[in-house]
């Protein structure tokens, strides 16, 4: 299977005065207007119908049709992929040219009758109240006056690309339909090119994956509770996180903030937080992560003048499903917990989930309704507050490579994060986004995207499987203990330090040097736990190890963790 | 023309146990490795001799080798195609697979008896001094150990990315040599492949376009005076200029920090710094953009006091060629004495040169060495303390959409900076990266990428050209005056104010939003002058409009300034 994309607009500028023999493209402004057009069966449908006024968008926020004479789908029904399909079919063909803007409110359903998100003004940091939108992109809402001439920005033109096409070769994967594979290509008029793909765009992305993305959360976690909520494009979710807690963090004079987290929790993040002098309180967890009664107790109690002046948290991180380092998923109810927690205490939560679609249950049958339904519900789908922040990534479903992934949250606070994106980034490369429209919305589809992943699921859970089949034949289970991983890419093995025999002298960060060294010597690497305690300045409260099986080849992997097993021994004396 | 980017590693994974009818990369794990392998021939010849290690080059800097027995390029010498070409070809083949490390010291030239960057610790931002290198990333030194399976880092299997192969089609470019086109392709075993480019990477980008980011910079600006210095690829200007003002600016309760720039600056620079707390200092201007005494004069005079407590400026932020928005370009003798400024004051230099390559004069001939010779020497090839960041970027010279460029400092800097990195955005995309790199190096080689950027500023001579001539045709003289840009993308335009009928009752401003206004009615968009005032509470010095020379074709250009002369003439009433 291959799909082709063209650059509309690459033209020889031998001669610049000379109209005929080397035709300039005449329309080429017109590329750069910014309205998305829709076919009058959309105007008519009303989720389509309202004309985006650019200054509007960037400036203030944008509004929501008051009325539609479609009728809403009723408020705890899920939206199916027909639903879309059928919505698609009204809207028409998308019309989208360079650095058009767009947000969700143009692609998703109808929300006629639920409420706003929660204002969240209290809970911003300074710098992020005091970000402006673009001027030179503002200017850009005159671009829709027909006849205009733009001497503004200044995008290069088209026709000075050096690439004219690129063709994508996309393997059939096993288990995966035919059919999804072969849904109809852009054709002549492709709704996504590459003079628009590769010229500037919106810091927020484009109009194509946007509606991809807006439409797939709607699938996976729709009907959302509030109605206002909106996505954004991210260079990835570790760029998401920086973004998300310089809006929401900060330790000026007037703050010192605080983040509750996992008591172990992503070394990644731990390092974003740190800089920033953000503090960081680590929740004792379970197999199922985070516990909420542990998280009550920490925020019930606080007191400032025990905490170094520092004000109480009023935002959670957390990697529900697949937790890095622990591999803990937390189950619906624990879920529920935690978000009545979170409202009680005015919490704003940070859901980072690029594990999601590793959850391997494996329950809900083969079909893609079934997997939708299995999936645990995820803290957006039932924030009715819009208190909720959720980070995706097609870093491990996709390719890491694309440093391409979206943040759905509250109109306001989606409005202020691409205010921070216009100068931290920007926007994702043009080279990913149309590579990854072609992928998903042009070859796959929803339903394709949605096979893909439930078959990726299942490669990983075969992997999981071999790693702790390995752990029970190699390590010695009268002093290393694990759940076994729900989702995820993480095996998290806890050794029971105080059946060290040197445990009255060493300390656990000593006995877990000594272990990971001896690892390295017998050829096998671990992470170690203490990488990711989130309160460094705390003595460890146990012994682990993180063992990851979505890299290494099985015959390996059990090679590696009968090394493991062999080094824990001997640092045993069993 | 067509070149074909394949994953190496894409497998069929039906049966994760089935070890020969569907077989698993066994070599896999190897792809993982991080050390830049060279040949033996390299090894001997130096500058590819030092086996760098992972943790040496993340945690404290890497060295330079001590000596070396080629010898090195005299202390003036240009460094030539030629050289670089002999350079590679004793390195032989360069060997970097997933999330290899590399640094601009592998690829450069020997830097024997030059000596070090000085020290920027006075100049650095808390914020900064803070980063940390990221723990996952450190423990990757281990895995050069042979033999060693890792099962320490979260990275997706190659076999589970859905793009076997990507084909790029280049168009031949007006003037552009055929030979230079076709350069060697990567062939069976490329340098670059899909399963490296499209896993994790550092933040700092690839070896590979890091080498050919090193080559370049050498090419165009080398000799570089000092020994250390560095490149970091980067996810576009835009987002370095906000790390590198994080990085060295702050507004704390010590430290209250302000930036030097050019009177009229690039808005989105603007934008940048506001939230961040930092003053904007605006320095008069020429034709040839900031004034060296100007600079003296505000530097000398300063006194915190008068400043509502602002310490006196650190860092200036300059567009050296083709400025944005004034379109003004400093010669190399105003460059010179505002490097001397700089030295005298201790301010570091921010070099943001996007327009670089569309210097105008056109002199030099029309090889590629007469064009290198002509360019205007640029803040970092005069640097002998390495005082000078330098942002170079593809946007406007080969695609915006690629959101990659890169940045020139010393060691200490670039290490700063790519700490920051690791948490902002973790680098470009891998598919920006594997193409342009397919495109710069292997399709064009060095030689033909310059001769593109020849042709191009050609292209660009011409447009200017055009709009000038309309100037000359359709504005009023008698109020309107302007110079020649001699690089970019921007013509600049005075209004006199004060020979406007109403210029005793109405504001600069007001005179200006009458004939932006006018401009609208009448179907052309230019940019407000007063939107890139790097003062906003300082009354405008002046009536000033920005007009584009890159986006509209030669005939709406014309069209455009006739409506602008007509809009001028009329709140004129002449």
């Amino acid at each position: 299977m291959r799909t082709i994309l063209r650059t509309g607009a690459l033209r020889d500028l031998r001669d610049l005065r000379a109209p005929a023999s080397a035709p300039l493209r005449s329309d080429f402004r017109n590329l750069r207007g910014h309205t998305i057009r829709c076919s009058p069966a959309a105007s008519s449908s009303g989720f389509h119908s309202k004309s985006q006024d650019y200054s509007e968008a960037l400036g203030t926020a944008a509004q929501i049709p008051e009325a539609d004479p479609v009728p809403p789908v009723a408020q705890r029904e899920r939206i199916t992929i027909a639903d879309v399909r059928e919505r698609r079919a009204k809207a028409g063909r998308l019309v989208a040219p360079t650095a058009s803007y767009s947000d969700a409110d143009m692609f998703k359903a109808p929300t006629v009758g639920k409420p706003k998100a929660k204002r969240w003004d209290h809970h911003l940091a300074k710098e992020s109240t005091l970000r402006e939108p673009c001027k030179l992109k503002q200017a850009a809402k005159h671009l829709k006056q027909p006849g205009l001439i733009s001497l503004g920005g200044g995008l290069p033109c088209p026709e000075y690309f050096p690439i004219s096409s690129l063709t994508l070769h996309i393997p059939r994967p096993p288990h995966f339909s035919e059919a999804a594979t072969l849904a109809p290509d852009g054709g002549e008029h492709p709704e996504y090119d590459l003079s628009t793909a590769l010229n500037y765009g919106q810091a927020n992305g484009s109009a194509q994956l946007t509606r991809f993305a807006t439409e797939h959360t709607e699938l996976v976690h729709g009907p959302i509770p509030y109605a206002d909520w909106r996505v954004c494009l991210t260079v990835g979710s570790t760029a998401a996180l920086e973004q998300t807690l310089r809006m929401l963090c900060e330790c000026s004079s007037n703050r010192q903030d605080s983040l509750l987290t996992e008591e172990f929790s992503f070394s990644t993040a731990l390092e974003t937080a740190g800089p920033l002098r953000v503090g960081v309180v680590g929740v004792p967890m379970d197999e199922q992560g985070l516990l909420p009664g542990e998280m009550e107790r920490v925020l019930a109690a606080w007191d400032p003048r025990e905490r170094g002046g520092r004000r109480k948290p009023h935002v959670l991180y957390t990697v529900p499903s697949g937790q890095n380092p622990t591999g803990a998923t937390q189950g619906v109810g624990r879920r529920r917990e935690v978000y009545e927690v979170a409202r009680r205490h005015d919490l704003f939560i940070v859901e980072d989930e690029p594990y999601y679609y590793l959850q391997m249950p494996l329950s809900g049958g083969d079909d893609v309704e079934g997997f939708l339904e299995g999936l645990i519900p995820s803290y957006l789908s039932m924030d009715v507050d819009g208190r909720v922040l959720r980070m995706d990534s097609f870093s491990k479903v996709v390719v890491p490579g694309s440093r391409l992934g979206w943040v759905t949250a509250s109109e306001q606070i989606i409005e202020r994060f691409i205010r921070h994106a216009e100068v931290a980034n920007q926007g994702p490369s043009g080279f990913s986004q149309v590579i990854l429209h072609k992928l998903l919305d042009e070859r796959w589809g929803h339903e394709g995207y949605l096979l893909w992943l439930m078959n990726l699921r299942m490669e990983y859970a075969k992997r999981r499987d071999v790693m702790v089949a390995a752990c029970s034949e190699f390590l010695p289970r009268e002093v290393v203990s694990w759940s076994t991983p729900q989702a995820g890419m993480f095996h998290w093995l806890k050794v029971n330090d105080e059946l060290h025999p040197h445990a009255s002298t060493k300390s656990i960060l000593e006995i877990e040097d000594e272990i990971f060294n001896s690892c390295i010597a017998k050829g096998v690497l671990v992470a170690r736990g203490s990488w990711f305690r989130s309160e460094q300045d705390k003595p460890p409260s146990g012994l682990y190890f993180r063992a990851t099986f979505a890299a290494a080849t099985p015959e390996k992997m059990r090679e590696a963790i009968r090394r493991l097993g062999e080094a824990i021994r001997e640092s045993y004396r069993i």
